[in-house]
């Protein structure tokens, strides 16, 4: 399945990185583990690893922001008090948000025998229309799984980890990443999609969601979903900047044509691993480097967010296979012959 | 000069109300005083007032969202903390703030001569590439002028009222209006623009800003200005509620292909008229309708807000004409012809 | 053990309810288990029910502040969002709240067996100075005895349910609670303690935390704590008004010393139980009741929150009895004698 | 007058700086400008420098917390998304807001010719209860005047600047200050008092206002005013972390009895003059140094912020003098005897 470079699509202004990944970003790592078990199974877990280093003894500078709350996601007040990460993200779906929890405390633990205190950020999509989500069916081990398989390299996208059962602009979603390189900075996105009524669907710009129900129907089917977005980046930045460079997330959302419907719990997360904060500070004072903000590079990064997060979302769609799950319910792959019509049609690809 | 339904242009899903304008919503009237003297003074003052009767005493229920703090608005902590607007909205040049609230202010002690406290709510761009904005040309008159001229009908766009001084994409800007409605509901959105980096620009998705500026240059052209956003609706809406349209409609101007850069202060106020809160309450407790949020209801009215947003900031670009100013320079309209090929090109229009 | 009034003090100005419980409130129901076990586990559930109907189906008004976010508080973001809650509050241990958490996500499927998607809300405080917090000892029919086992009428305090392993002020502390009534209202809290440096505790108004140090020792003993500040009140308020009480909320804990350390969680959420919100509205628009905010009701929910809050911790130091747990550890309960002679020394209480 | 440390009060634990005022930070200047003039103007404006350089050129970190947002404060957003002011603080009263933001554009342009756009910052509490408020007799000259002659060394208290008019729990308030230092840091609060209702009032935990009221009266005499408190150190602090010390600027007001009534708009804004941000950064990275959070420095800025704010309160009281204003209004200063007569009786201050 063809990712959206791969079918000549080049999304915004600025280039990718070489993996045009999240994992672009040095020492950034993904891990997935999928279930796919019977016929009402659908669902998984998906780690990432903001850098090389114990997460917790070295703490990550991140923000978020919440552009539509009703969601699950554990352990943003924290995040929001002191500006920082100390676990991996977990992405999973909706109702395993507390079991996946427990067993990033359990994975804290292990490596740190001492902490009596930790605080997990699990974020979460509904993923109950392909899957028995009562189940809670992710354990410890797919948890673990997640964590310690995760690599640098390329991102498996679409229906893989947390994304196996979720639903995007009424076709399969899951996974996708991008990324965003100048001569100063890399940004990454990697996103769990499960939102978008599917006539508003966009893709670098032109109508695909219109034009594709007049063929495929289904205009408002719609995922009743949901979208975690994650932003990182490997300049430093403080915990106010990276609220800064959150809130850009929801725009790279807004040009694939969401308008963020009632139901869809929609979180941005953004960090920096270019200086994690050490959990046992050796001194009073810390000397800290943060971008500075009236010169250009602040606003790159936010261009790169916008752009990142775009071609995320349209990457987890293309890479995201047609899955049967619960019921006998199916939801469709993004049909990709209409869809390269489209494109072609708005003048966003070439012809062939 | 044409709006974008006159282009044939149909951005978005749902129908524009009559006027297209945020006059589709009862009482809502809206005021322009434009400052155009000698070779410096290119400024001006938009009023909008939410309904009919004195906005002291029957205030209306709103709430604000800030997409980018980098501005001067003052009055957003009150509404925050009561969730409503006792003046009229208005809005300026950045520097002319203090000048515009302070007439707001005799305005409101006018007409309610026992006032002692008041909450003026004054939003503004920055104007200085073409005004003399250091001069705060916009005096009590011009203030009084917009508020008592306001009228509902057909809204006056592009280089008018606090419009005449902006830029937005790199070409004129100013103001913009148009509505969305259903059986239930009426959106409209006023928009103030003065943002944007030239090649960003979409219109109806199409990259109108990069091909322009393959044939006109100035790809980084950039207004470093702002825009302030203000959506009403008829329906009633709680403070929380209206925070959620709000945010919305961020998305509606990322949809024109902003990535809110760092000098842009980028402001959304979201109002709804259907039940103004009286000043003096007759008794301990209201009654108050609130829209049902498990239903559609809720949802179209964040899809009309993105629409509305979005034909607005197209519809500043399309109405704004060339003006020269200050030092001799020139903000050139949207060039129309080429637009139009683009848009062409791109399907986004019919070939004539 | 005595509570504050019948020690004679009299905190604040307004008269308690009748049984100066978060419980005066009608239809709010408290239940608690309390976890002993061997010499390491100290711990427990402790269940706040804010009406007797299902809390899925008729959600409750709510909104909450954060004094201090280093807490791991799970379920914010939603009731942010919407403004309601729509499972019983609990409290626990910190590592216990995924756990908790998803043994309401249990509880509620059992209930709504329909049910994808639930937003469990668990706050906690750190017991891990008397319990073996790692062993995360609460479990699912914990959880379920202290949601059955919920009651109206008296609440018992100190250490009890979730509060067994607490620590406030370097004493022994737990679980508080006190209510404050008008002709128009009944506001009640519950506090969860487990905070403050031991030489700052003011017992209305009166140093007793620097002079018992004087004489017991241990000026800087520090629960490093947190605390969890539950209010309710049986007037209709909306979700922005309810933001305003809980804000009010600190300056009650204020009132007993506390500067929140760094380490102190210290979240506060409000609710109202006036008129739940259905889960599955029958109509679009909803009729609702709110207090009119320009006169003195409102007001005086502010002033009866401070002083509940303000009653409601120093209940929860009087009534938690020496508590003996994880490596010979004891946190001793505050000294009844010299806290009365203190008292008397500062006009608090008559003496004898 | 007195001031509280004059009568042997000893609120706190920390020990003040050399002037127990937020001139104790180094660089640290305030200016006053009183208005007094027939029998209706009671009103002025006071300036704080947070250091001595030009404050457009070098921004110093600040963010504010908003306990009642009733309140006209301006500047606030662009503070809470660059987290720097770029203007000396103002405060005056109410109505006068944008007379004396429009004086500090003027006073910024002055000084940086060359300034199109500049956030002003000015914080208010309401005077109209002596002050002909309506008037706005505030005007350049006179905000000149503070920023000018501001200066080092004792600061003036009581109805002096924009304390002129102001009512504090039923007397005379207006402006107080206070500091608390230790090896490590100074933190310093300035306050300008306008709220609470007489009964309310603690000084150092003793019930003054109750007991007052009994022997005066008037236990529900009501500034229906505001409080605006300004908290600086000399520890270098990010934005984040100034805003963990505003909220901590609630705790002291709350020391002081209040409860922030409706109408009292309660404003916190914290600053680090440690290092400020230049304007136009030489680099593309800054470095900055920030307090570790980890250990005990950013707990005993809080406990100093705490206790610095609840005696500047109590300074503002103690130092304000009898008032006569308009329609032959007089606002009593604090009776000193009885007030004395009450704190021996509670035991915070010894016998004569």
């Amino acid at each position: 399945m063809p990712r959206a470079r791969d079918l000549g699509l080049a999304l915004g202004l600025l280039p990718p990185g070489p993996l045009n990944a999240i994992t672009d970003i040095a020492a950034v790592r993904v891990g997935h583990v999928s279930l796919v078990e019977g016929e009402s199974v659908r669902t998984g877990v998906t780690a990432i690893l903001t850098h090389e280093r114990d997460p917790f003894r070295e703490k990550t500078p991140a923000a978020a922001f919440v552009l539509n709350g009703f969601g699950k996601t554990c352990g943003l007040p924290q995040v929001a008090e002191l500006g920082v990460l100390e676990t991996p993200i977990l992405l999973t779906g909706t109702l395993a948000v507390p079991r996946v929890a427990d067993a990033l405390i359990d994975w804290t633990i292990e490596r740190n025998p001492d902490v009596l205190s930790v605080n997990p950020v699990v974020g979460e999509c509904n993923d109950g229309y392909l899957n028995d989500i009562q189940g809670r069916h992710v354990r410890a081990e797919h948890v673990f799984g997640a964590l310690d398989g995760a690599a640098a390299g390329p991102v498996a996208e679409g229906a893989v980890g947390a994304g196996v059962g979720m639903t995007c602009y009424g076709w399969k979603g899951g996974i996708g990443t991008s990324s965003r390189r100048s001569d100063q900075f890399l940004v990454g996105a990697l996103v769990l999609t499960n939102f978008g009524q599917r006539d508003e669907l966009r893709i670098d710009g032109a109508p695909v969601g219109r034009e594709l129900a007049r063929i495929a129907g289904g205009a408002g089917v719609d995922g009743s979903g949901s979208v975690m977005v994650i932003v990182g980046t490997d300049v430093p930045l403080d915990a106010r900047q990276l609220g800064r460079v959150a809130r850009r997330g929801a725009l790279g959302l807004a040009r694939t044509g969401v308008t963020a419907g009632h139901g869809s719990g929609d979180f941005i997360l953004a960090f920096s691993n270019a200086e994690p904060v050490p959990h046992r500070p050796p001194t009073g004072l810390l000397t800290r480097r943060v971008v500075a903000e009236d010169g250009p590079l602040i606003s790159g990064l936010f261009q790169a967010t916008v752009e990142a997060v775009e071609e995320a979302v349209i990457n987890s769609l293309l890479m995201a296979e047609t899955t049967r799950g619960r019921d006998g319910r199916v939801r469709e792959a993004l049909p990709l012959e209409p869809t390269l019509a489209i494109l072609r049609r708005h003048g966003r690809i070439a012809n062939p």
